[in-house]
């Protein structure tokens, strides 16, 4: 970030006209903003919301609520702006784009072999990587896979250590069965790909999804491009991870847009040292509830960038 | 409410392209504003913010950061866009009208005699009741006055019982001295006026200030035309607090837009029985958290009113 811009940002907000800290972390986020932006006065009207779409060898497994098809399906869906991105995007005028990833060709069941080849998990980091929109003032990436919490599962528990209980959760809605059984492939996958669990990008690989692994490249694009990132939920977060435990720091530019009701959410928003904006118990992914978070973000942007100074306006301080 | 509408958008909400219950709070939400707007599918497009300023005798007494003729001022700034509320009433769409209720007369200092004779307070009430357009999707009261923090806090401990320590707050940031002296003047305030505090109207009459008289008239006008409010802070809900003790139930239409950062905001909103949307740390009135909650509200309007069903989009069920 640019350390002149969010000081400038900072000086900008203490004489606005409102008491000293009186817009809470309203205030924190404009000026980090600012410092990502590189602009005293950010912006946030033009947020860019990216859906990435995989399939999942895992899903085979009985892992989930819903039958593989409804990815596909889901896809079509957001095409025709009738899911609740499609809305969320609407309501907060974010852009938004689609990309399915290889759906007819889903990843290899990782308890038996790595989910993606070294090819296949390039392709979709790249896919990621030129999904980005440069201009964008911020950007939410979003997932759509029938299978992928017990990937991101998965994932974390390979990363971050701990019992598979403590990462698998209901997901679009499993019962006790489900759950166990998405515990019972988190445990076959760690031991299956145990040699390669110390390298992140090597946990992606075996463990990931084309989905999850295009949500890191479009992460680590926004890094390079100084786009701040509103992060969701599991998914979405699990995906960031990879990067934070490839290269520490990797994250700076990201923000926690919610909590979601999934059971390891909190635990993984603690391990990458976030605090949520929102808890209002989504789980849905699409990005859902990071782009919910864009509407605060922008009355964050708003006030800062808008307000008067007690000066312009000839209020008396404190 | 009409609960024909209220079953009929849950029943839509079961049909919606999503995991049931997967979006949380809104759903919920989405389903109680139907049943307020008798329809199916709500609307939030055009919510109405309304602003009431007053000046308090209390505010002589040492009780704010901040001199009383801030509230003047303000009522300046807010009428040439540069608050805050005026920053977030267009991120989201809002109108916005400002009344200004006799700034040059300030209530009397409730430590010696009512602050509001009964012309005084029913004038304010029926400003109040003036103000709502019966055609606003959503109504949020917000306020402005110098001292209101310790009239709230009067009000509170007068229909709530419990300390006045419990109820006093930093407001706009006074000292610990200051702090001292808010709760003192609710101490002597409850003492000058103890045989009138049965009765929630004459504790508003004495405790209170014109500006909060106002806002429980909007908000009562707002239940005679169905028109759901969200409401903000500390000061807004003492003033929602006097219409619940006046009449249970009197704030069904009601939900809490955030939880403020001034110490009582909590303790009230418990006591009305309300679980805030937001916890951002806000405390600068103007109805601003309650504002920024409009935003999550036309998320979940969005999504509910906008989101195709599992046949619409031929998508495959759990």
């Amino acid at each position: 970030p640019d350390a002149t811009a969010g000081a400038a940002a900072a000086a900008r907000n203490g004489q606005l006209t409102k008491p000293p800290g009186s817009l809470g972390r309203l205030e924190d986020l404009a000026i980090w903003l600012a410092g990502w932006q590189s602009r005293e006065r950010p912006q946030a009207s033009a947020p860019q919301v990216v859906i990435f779409a995989g399939n999942h060898g895992i899903a085979a497994r009985g892992v989930s609520a819903f039958p593989p098809e409804v990815t596909v399906q889901m896809v079509a869906n957001f095409r025709h702006g009738g899911a609740a991105i499609n809305q969320l995007c609407r309501a907060y005028g974010a852009s938004m784009t689609v990309h399915a990833l290889d759906l007819d060709r889903p990843t290899a069941d990782f308890t038996a072999s790595p989910a993606m080849t070294e090819a296949e998990v390039i392709a979709a980091l790249t896919t990621g990587w030129n999904a980005v929109d440069p201009k964008a003032h911020l950007l939410v990436t979003g997932e759509m896979g029938i299978g992928n919490t017990t990937s991101a599962a998965a994932i974390a528990a390979a990363l971050l250590g701990g019992a598979p209980e403590d990462w698998v959760g209901r997901g679009t809605g499993v019962d006790d069965h489900g759950l166990a059984r998405k515990a019972e492939a988190v445990r076959t996958g760690l031991a299956t790909h145990a040699a390669a669990l110390s390298d992140p990008l090597q946990v992606l690989r075996c463990l990931g999804g084309r989905e999850i692994a295009a949500m890191a490249g479009a992460i680590a694009r926004a890094r390079s491009e100084r786009i701040a990132v509103v992060l969701d939920g599991f998914i979405c977060c699990a995906a960031a991870l990879v990067l934070e435990r490839a290269q520490p720091g990797a994250l700076d530019h990201c923000l926690a847009g919610h909590i979601s009701a999934e059971a390891g959410h909190g635990r993984l928003l603690d391990a990458l040292g976030k605090q949520p904006l929102l808890n209002l118990g989504l789980r849905l992914g699409e990005g859902s509830g990071a782009a919910l978070a864009l509407g605060v973000v922008q009355g964050a942007v708003a006030c800062h960038s808008g307000m008067a100074t007690f000066a312009e306006a000839g209020v008396s301080g404190a």
